[in-house]
C-alpha cells in the first residue's frame, strides 16, 4: 500500500471556472507509482468548489459561470447572511451544489479520466484569495 | 491498515440544514489512530443529504434552506410523484443536488477540514425521522 | 487488502434517469469477498452523471428529468457554447450538479445502501451513446 497526502495551494484566480488538471497531476508525482488506486481531493473552503467537466472549450466554463449566476442570484430577497458581501452567500450555495470533493480512479500510474474530462477549480467569490486543497492518494504499488 | 465501519444514527431534526461535525467525530474515536486516511460518509436515505459548508453563522444554514425551497418548489406543475406529500419529490431532488456522500481526508488523527468547514446533515422533509449514516474510515496507523 | 478495478460500459439509454444498481453489482462479483470496503464509481463523460436516489417509483425518475429540464433550460439566452446542439451545454451543467462519482460503503460482501436507494445513470443528452464507468473497489477480505 502506498499513501500520499499533501496540501496543494492554488494561487488566487478570478471568479469563474478554472481548469487545473495539470497543476494537480504535477503536484502528485507519486501517482505514477500506483498500479491501481484512488485520488481524493478536498477543498478547504466554503465558497469555492471542485468539479470535473469539459476540458476543451473555454466557452463551456464561461457558460457554467453564467448559469450559476442566474440560478443563485446575488441580492435576492431571501438572503439574510449579507454582511460579507453580495457574492458571499451565493458562493456558499454554489459551492455546496458542485461539492467540495472529487474522488478519482488511478490506473497504471495515471488519473483514469475520460478524454474530455478535466478538473475544475470553481471560484465563486470575486476575490477568493488562494485556495487550499488536501490531496490524498492511496493504492497498490506498480510491480 | 486500519478499517472502521459503523452506522451513526442521527435523531430526527426539523427540516433544514444542521451542523453535525461534533456528533460525527465523537462517534468515531478511531480517527485519532490514523496518521493518514480517509473518512467516507454515506446517508442511507433519498430525501436527506450530506454537505460540507460554513460552520459559524446559523443564518448561512437558514439561507441554504431558503434557496433550496425557492429553487425546488413544492406543488410545481411538473411534479407527478405527489402521493407521499408536497415535500417528498422536492426532497429527492434537493438530496441528489447536494449528494448522499462525503469523502473527507484524515490527517494526524483529525479530519483535515478547513477552519470554516462543518458537516451538514440536510433534512429535506418536514418529518424525516431519524437518519442513518454509514461511516467508513481507513488508513495508515500512527507510528 | 483486495483491489478491483474495472470499466463497466452501459449501453446507450434515452435521455433521462435510469436505475442501474443491478448492472453495477453483477459487473463486480468480487464485492462479495469484502468484509468491509468501499466501491468508487466514476463516469468518464461530461454530459452524463451518477446519482443515488429512490429505487421504486419510475415517476420519481421522470420528475427528476422534469425538474432538471426546467432548472437548466435549453436555448437560454446566456448559453454561448451552442455548437454541439441545444442539449449539450445544459447536459454539462446537469452533469456537474449531480456529479460524476459515487463513493459507496461495502459491508459483508454487499453495497451498504438504504432500502430505497438505487444507483442512477443520468443521461443528459438526447443521444449520448454508450457510457463508460470506472469502478474501483478496495477493502479487507472476509475471514
Amino acid at each position: 500500500m502506498i499513501w500520499v497526502q499533501r496540501q496543494i495551494t492554488f494561487a488566487q484566480r478570478p471568479r469563474g471556472f478554472h481548469l487545473v488538471t495539470r497543476e494537480v497531476v504535477e503536484a502528485l508525482p507519486e501517482l505514477r507509482e500506483l498500479r491501481v488506486g484512488v485520488l481524493s481531493l478536498a477543498i478547504q473552503h466554503t465558497s469555492a468548489s471542485l468539479a470535473l467537466n469539459e476540458n476543451a472549450s473555454p466557452d463551456v466554463r464561461r457558460d457554467f459561470e453564467a448559469w450559476f449566476d442566474e440560478a443563485v442570484p446575488e441580492r435576492a430577497s431571501y438572503w439574510t447572511h449579507t454582511l460579507e458581501g453580495d457574492d458571499d452567500m451565493p458562493a456558499h450555495v454554489k459551492a455546496a451544489l458542485l461539492g467540495p470533493t472529487l474522488t478519482l480512479p488511478v490506473s497504471n500510474g495515471r488519473l483514469a479520466l475520460g478524454t474530455w474530462q478535466g478538473i475544475y477549480l470553481c471560484e465563486h467569490r470575486d476575490r477568493g484569495g488562494p485556495r487550499a486543497v488536501v490531496a490524498t492518494a492511496w493504492g497498490e504499488a506498480a510491480g
